[in-house]
């Protein structure tokens, strides 16, 4: 099955997509978290998106939920590890899976956070973002997930079961909804600490924490969004941005982008109104391929 | 008073951009309609702002006006029908009036309906869309008022103390919130029938309906809307919006534009964000400002 559109991102970009789609009665699907947005949910009070005033994180969440519902709109939990431009259709790739769409509409987001010391240092030398991608390079070695989200658990989960050893080291505080697949692995050694720094000689060997340290063949950071260029290669960028013009089009044909991933401000109803722009951009994309 | 920014209409994209700034501590004027914006009251469903699914134009007005209530932000209920850039400030002409702000954010909304035969043709030949401005080269003459909203009723009103008689020939079906100064004078015909032409030689001498015309010397058009070249003079444009950038600047320098008149897609919560962006560019150019 071929989908119109595929938006990447729960958040209200994705989810301001997702719902122009479907009204415009696109075949869509949907990838994100059931959470819908981790950003979101951590906010303790909104009072600038029009129409709610000094509303919680989580009730507008719950609010955005309630909207999808109504309209039959699913979320399916698929973390994209690369996109790829195939000419007159898109291949997504989540792990060994392939989903094709269409037109895609990148809705990812953007990490706050500086990177931890020695991870950009060290990426591609055994910091990784994604490991059920690069899972097979551990087997029998020992691991690290520093996990920004609840979801990080389950890329933890699988790890264990090629790894000879897995570390957990959550970088959250509050616990996120809870499912049976963000229970750990009791294999799993879970370090409740803040690593100070990923090092290593040629390829990472240790994360080094305050009073400790472990050694280490491979450290994968999972966070809420994975950098543009790594996501979609060869999509332009300014910044960490995705460059889009007025009509959130990105430099490649057929792929639009919207929400913070697009620059800023990083705020909740400037990126449901570019996820309705990019929408509606990728609905008269797919009517004009009908003409042709 | 010099406001930090002046917003110039009431719908969600004035709204939007009134809150955000607002939020930024900055003086603001927001001028408008009491019933908000005459487009989102007469929406029968709304299904595609984020976070209401199946709202009335009439429900999602509410919870919009509760929004400016919590915050104590109020509508100034007057008709800008220039906006001049000063050098260093704007003037915002309302009849005599003058309002100054630092910047402009320009949500003026863009206009539906065609115009009718001979309104473009005799514009400035007898054909205004402003009455209060133009009301002086009536004094003792005969004027229609072409009304598009409630509004023009004072307009109407106005005229008819000037003009020896005046004509209003109202173009909407449903009543509005009904106000003291939605009363028309007893002095005023109504005429409850669609104008099929504005007719005349070098100058306007008719209104011509389907079985009967009727001799006026003027005929003004109100409009929920002005086109922006007549309110903002050298603005750029592209068709019938107001040219933008990503940032929501316009070609004039602290003058910014969201929603409707920036172009399509027409909708609330692209209005919206839009609004909010454009709040916050001009949040921007005030606070670099200060530090010159």
């Amino acid at each position: 099955m071929r989908y119109d559109i595929a938006i990447i991102g729960s958040g209200p970009a994705g989810l301001s997509a997702a719902i122009n789609a479907k009204i415009r009665n696109k075949s869509i699907i949907l990838l994100g978290n059931e959470n819908l947005s981790n950003k979101l949910i951590k906010a303790p009070m909104i009072d600038n998106y029009l129409g709610f005033y000094e509303i919680s994180g989580e009730d507008l969440k719950d609010k955005f939920r309630d909207h999808l519902e109504q309209m039959d709109i699913n979320i399916t939990s698929k973390k994209i590890n690369n996109v790829y431009a195939m000419g007159d259709y898109f291949a997504l790739m989540s792990g060994d899976e392939m989903i094709e769409a269409t037109t895609v509409i990148l809705a990812t987001g953007v990490e706050y956070g500086k990177p931890i010391k020695g991870e950009e240092e060290f990426l591609g030398k055994g910091v990784g973002y994604c490991a059920t991608c690069d899972a097979p390079l551990y087997r029998d070695k020992k691991v690290a997930i520093i996990g920004y989200n609840e979801e990080a658990k389950e890329e933890a989960n699988f790890l264990s079961e090629i790894a000879s050893k897995t570390y957990f080291i959550p970088m959250y505080k509050k616990e996120g909804l809870m499912r049976s697949s963000n229970i750990l692995d009791n294999s799993i050694e879970v370090i409740n600490d803040r690593p100070i720094q990923i090092q290593g000689d040629n390829l990472v060997n240790k994360v080094a924490f305050k009073e400790k340290e472990i050694d280490v063949d491979g450290v994968f950071v999972i966070k809420d969004s994975t950098s543009p260029k790594a996501l979609v290669p060869g999509i332009e960028t300014e910044g960490a941005h995705i460059k889009v013009d007025n009509n959130m089009n990105t430099s490649i044909q057929g792929c639009f982008a919207a929400g913070d991933c697009v620059g800023k401000p990083y705020s909740y109803i400037k990126a449901a109104g570019q996820g309705q722009i990019a929408a509606l951009s990728a609905v008269s994309y797919l009517d004009k391929l009908k003409i042709k």
